[in-house]
């Protein structure tokens, strides 16, 4: 056994040559990153991709790819497109609250008097702008 | 020619078999979502994630690889990772604009006579709360 094996070559079981594409990205000290991303993509899928690509944009290339990976594996259906739609989600329910709260400060603006009764009620509430229903509208 | 081949076995040049795994998410009228698919993560690897799902969640596994697929050929390096992180940096910008919205609200209650002079400035500008340093800091 060659101890200087990366993580690839040792799960490949074959000789890590000077010139693998794999070692400088997959160490032996992580054995689950290699894995993983075998698993989903296949090693020689990985090294295609790696290869085309210059040697200084690799590292983030094998890094997203191990991501996309542990995303698949954990979620079999959607993968990190689950994530995608969740954060698409997250946003837009934000927002819709930054907007309501916007619109409160123009309401307030407009009509000091009318709303100086609800202030003491409302203000320091952090669920204030959070209502579906705001008592101004 | 098998008129009736599905998109993987046209583009892998094969007899499409009756129960063939590909056949219900992969139609001949659409070559370029196989093709996609079969160049980030190869036949064998779709065939084996879609094997391992129950039928009734195949084909939106089929639509999340090939969605995956399509923005690891446009972003080699970064794929849909890359779009995870812009989603992640719009929705903390949102909810920074948001929080110096509510503090904005909050000030104006706390201040009534002090904010007045400053309504006419700055109600109906639509990037009055989006200004890296309000008026109120």
């Amino acid at each position: 056994m060659n101890p200087g094996r990366c993580a690839a070559c040792r799960y490949l079981r074959r000789r890590c040559p000077p010139d693998c594409i794999f070692s400088p990205y997959f160490p032996p000290n992580n054995p689950q990153r290699f894995a993983s991303i075998h698993r989903i993509y296949g090693a020689s899928n990985v090294a295609k991709l790696l290869q085309q690509l210059p040697s200084h944009l690799r590292t983030q290339a094998a890094d997203s790819l191990y991501l996309e990976a542990q995303y698949r594996i954990e979620d079999p259906v959607y993968g990190c497109v689950g994530l995608i739609s969740l954060l698409q989600q997250q946003i837009h329910d934000v927002e819709r609250q930054l907007a309501m709260t916007q619109a409160e400060i123009a309401f307030r603006a407009r009509h000091p008097q009318a709303v100086e009764s609800n202030l003491l009620n409302n203000v320091g509430n952090p669920s204030f702008s959070n209502q579906a229903s705001p008592w101004f509208m």
